[in-house]
């Protein structure tokens, strides 16, 4: 289904890349609940994660590890966390959040205001690193 | 390194298991925030999720879709959530959770309490679904 995620895919909605091969994109989250919240998503549009191909499913986790790896060599923190939800947009995506304890993985705690500048050099220094 | 996940893995320790090939274990969570959540396991013992080599990364999405699938055709919920911490115990695992919402998959509500009997039943039930 179209949903704001196709038109990031497709470049009419800007957004800051950390990561990308023909398959997945991955950007950040514009209301992170950490610094270096990004999203994973894969390029095919489906809704509900498990319903995606196992040809994507196999060709998400390695295309997020090198992506965790690159926001951990940025944000200090004990690991990357995964969660993946997916009952707000219809389009399957996963999270990638740097974590020190499971409360950094809460959702419901009140997110981060970070100004457009501030994500585009943090996303610059992600796909550099 | 050795972990209680090890253990359950060698049969030293028992669990209700719902899924396993020769790379990955998957089996009912003794303390589960909703009826039907379960943890998904590589056998090769790495603390970090992303640490994992890029091979078995690659499986653990397509053996957790397996999984998912069973669990959802026995636990009415409108899709299964995934969630990777990792933080209690040093051996990388994958939270698979039925959810309706995000508090669904709030580690921090009471975990349900359900017999071994119940769990054992429930596991029956996905394994065969």
């Amino acid at each position: 289904m179209d949903s704001i995620f196709s038109r990031i895919i497709r470049g009419e909605v800007p957004c800051h890349k950390v990561g990308e091969d023909d398959r997945f994109l991955a950007f950040l989250d514009i209301n992170p609940v950490r610094v270096g919240h990004s999203l994973v998503i894969p390029k095919l549009e489906v809704d509900k994660f498990f319903d995606l191909p196992p040809d994507v499913l196999a060709g998400i986790m390695p295309f997020a590890q090198g992506v965790a790896n690159r926001i951990a060599a940025v944000v200090p923190c004990n690991r990357i966390g995964v969660s993946v939800v997916g009952l707000e947009v219809p389009h399957a995506h996963m999270h990638l959040i740097p974590i020190d304890s499971i409360f950094d993985m809460d959702f419901s705690r009140t997110k981060l205001k970070m100004a457009q500048a501030e994500l585009a050099a943090l996303a610059d220094r992600i796909r550099n690193a």
